[in-house]
């Protein structure tokens, strides 16, 4: 499937994926689409979370339209009904259980306001793959972690993926909101592992905006960096630092938490779950360490991230609602700025050929 | 098509489904889509009713935006007319009828509130394989017989067909209407012919609810037997028998019209016909022995069945929704419970392989 | 693609087609879809306009939501900008630019009021292709043409190109409006040429409507010439001349501007575009002799030709929603009266079989 190179090439299935936000799922049912199947979320009274495959394997019906007994998930058709780990524990009209009679249960971690889920054999779901939220700073200590909203974009989700990936585009799709020609004109330098992907850029002795001047309460110019992570398959996290002019290159960014001469830093959490082929979930947090206590500073933030990300949502739809109205199969013709996130690309390519392999 | 096994099963053609209602087909055309074909409908001048392909040889217009002229119906668009009969009796720009301009016409028959109509070899409509209106109860001394609704299905028909053979989703789709677990939980006797198949449960001394007691005239336990007659093709009768306790078991099903021992009984006709692969026409009919002149127990069983239907339609639209979005192929895993409707699909499966080896 | 026999015919690609009205090409932006492509077209700074590949080749945004940088047109999405004749003059994060990073662009020529494209390859674009427009009277001394409207047909073009050419469904699908027997009971006369057939039907002594006698300002019978010019792949001239009795026969069409025995002519012009396989551009134009100063004609003959050529794009529409809902293979039954329009099918495939075989 484009922009694959393999038309078989769809999901990476042996990840963790953002499935939902932790508030969004209770004691009701939540159908939610996943890698191409629906997945029901709910909760046991103890409040634990349960992932559980979202057709009842008897005759196809939404598990989601089921109602909760106790622990357990009882289908709305015919009874049936599941415990959390997917085995059958009750068939109404027999008291034989078939062994087939189970649904898939995916591994489920809550972890800060995110419930990761594992869409691969349970057996290989190893929590340690979920990225550290230490690391991407949705919990650690001076940071203000804030839950964002959720898309659910009309487009299959490697456009969104290599958008995010992409800086080349900040100053024309978002002309009106970030653009500057000072990121985009910065040459990147990649930091390369096996699931993750830096691109940085340094830019020393820029403006900053009457906004973050007000809230970081620096006057004149700065050193940036401009920082996207992408840790495969579906998490980017786009984040800058404010320093002190001089500062830049003197400081390894492990370094900055605390530093006396970095002014303030965010991060944009953007969590991309594969839908369907032509839907995405896309889900959005924030982190700071400036103004923490300051709700205003929040507000703003998100109002300028939500036309910023309201923008890459427009394009990635214009592109989809073109390939698909086009007779013509799709083609691309990639350029150097693409470097970054075609990179990002071959990775989830390598994951899923290697997952293909071991299959 | 799932659920039948062979992809290439679609329809069962050498059979009796119901059109429309008498009173839909009038002297305006009406276009309905039956098997994946449109079919017209319209009445002579004496009120005959007629069934056309609703489609012109000459150029693939709805013949449903057609005018009659007298028993004939014109073309819309170039006003090439036939008969009832489908054959072509003018075209307006030449004298010569080529010998392929015809319309199909569809052996029709009307029968009570129904029109019958035949998809078949028009040379093999034996009117006799229609079910008998007697024995159904549309059309016998005793029974009231009322019109009820019609369904545009959003989903492929045999989900509906085998929802409506299955018993043992009563005490949880249907949980908030008639579903009790008393129904669910009693055996099933079969009775099977070649083209008919009733399961039949009898229960002993049960409680009655408030709504039949008051009608039936009758406080006190009794006791019940419930039906569910399936007539191949598309044809479901179920139905109900209060008894006074004691009667069930000494008495034959045939036996009950005017047994004293007999408190009462109803039936709803549930009338399946194919639109297309993935829409159904579905209509509904009622009969009843008690409180025939008391239109308020009419509007009461309306009212509670509609509810019970409307809960069977979004059942089988919800299925054909999951089918639709999912990536995967349909599976299903058949209980012991399924053998009675699943002995219904075998026997529409048989009449369908029985046509193609004809053909 | 039904109606051509080859499943393979879809569109004839080396032609001129209307693109669009004059008006509607500004410094602004405009995607239009034409033969399975979206095009976008715009003007330069000095009024010239201009028609691109409507998708950028690099990440496939549509162009149209680009912007004017001077003559050039700048991708909204990564700020690659092409010059009027589909070469990169720029791309913002590289130096180099690749062979391959170019729009075709296609030859455009403005004649009139309408913007006339060349699909086919562009040093092929011979203007003389053009049908002559003081030929077909939308610009000739005499005549008053006027701007009609446009119509986004839900249908493939050959539906409509073959209403056009057939005359014998006037008196049933437009019977409300111009509908008359004489027209329809009268023989064609077929005048053909490679790119170009005309029929021609003449009718003597006929009763001339209300309106006509008015704006005419002739009272009695009079002869009507009723002429369907097609200039493939995509022009359909309808028109019509008046002339007092006893002229027809006497007088060649050509020599009509300007006789004393002619009392008046109208043309309607029908621009066929096809945008996808199920969708089509339709443009309209109408040129009088008659009365040319006078708005209210103008008026009148609008509404009245704006509900013939409503019920023609409601009979095509009709027609593929049948196509696409049926189940069988789209056939058909050609009558005689059907000559004329197959045989402008037969000049079409004619044209897409050489470009074939010259490709």
């Amino acid at each position: 499937m484009y922009p694959f190179k393999d038309d078989d090439c769809d999901y990476a299935r042996g990840q963790w994926y953002v499935a939902a936000w932790s508030d969004e799922v209770s004691r009701t049912p939540l159908e939610r689409w996943i890698l191409g199947e629906p997945v029901v979320l709910y909760r046991t009274e103890t409040g634990l979370p349960v992932a559980l495959d979202g057709r009842c394997p008897h005759r196809n019906f939404p598990m989601s339209k089921g109602v909760l007994r106790g622990d357990d998930l009882e289908c709305g058709y015919h009874g049936i009904t599941f415990a959390p780990d997917g085995t059958c524990v009750r068939i109404p009209s027999q008291a034989a259980i078939p062994s087939g009679c189970k649904l898939r249960a995916y591994p489920l971690i809550e972890k800060w306001k995110l419930l990761w889920i594992w869409t691969g054999e349970p057996d290989k779901a190893d929590p340690a793959l979920i990225p550290d939220h230490e690391e991407i700073r949705l919990e650690k200590e001076g940071w203000l972690a804030t839950q964002g909203f959720t898309v659910m974009l009309n487009s299959r989700y490697q456009l969104l993926n290599e958008n995010l990936m992409d800086i080349s585009h900040l100053s024309y799709l978002h002309a009106g909101t970030i653009g500057t020609q000072a990121v985009a004109g910065t040459d990147v330098q990649i930091i390369d592992g096996p699931r993750f992907l830096r691109g940085t850029r340094r830019i020393s002795n820029d403006s900053i905006t009457g906004f973050f001047a007000e809230v970081l309460g620096y006057n004149g110019n700065i050193d940036r960096e401009v920082l996207i992570d992408y840790y495969a398959p579906g998490l980017h996290v786009a984040w800058e630092i404010f320093m002190k002019p001089g500062t830049i290159g003197t400081l390894d960014t492990l370094g900055t938490d605390g530093n006396p001469n970095v002014l303030g830093m965010y991060r944009v959490h953007h969590m991309v779950t594969p839908a369907t082929r032509d839907k995405t979930n896309y889900f959005i947090a924030y982190s700071r360490t400036f103004a923490r206590d300051d709700t205003s500073v929040t507000d703003t933030m998100t109002s300028v991230f939500t036309s910023v990300i309201m923008q890459d949502v427009e394009a990635s739809e214009a592109i989809e609602q073109l390939l698909a109205k086009r007779e013509a199969a799709p083609t691309e013709l990639l350029l150097r700025a693409d470097g970054h996130s075609v990179r990002g690309r071959r990775k989830l390519e390598a994951l899923m050929q290697q997952e293909r392999a071991q299959a």
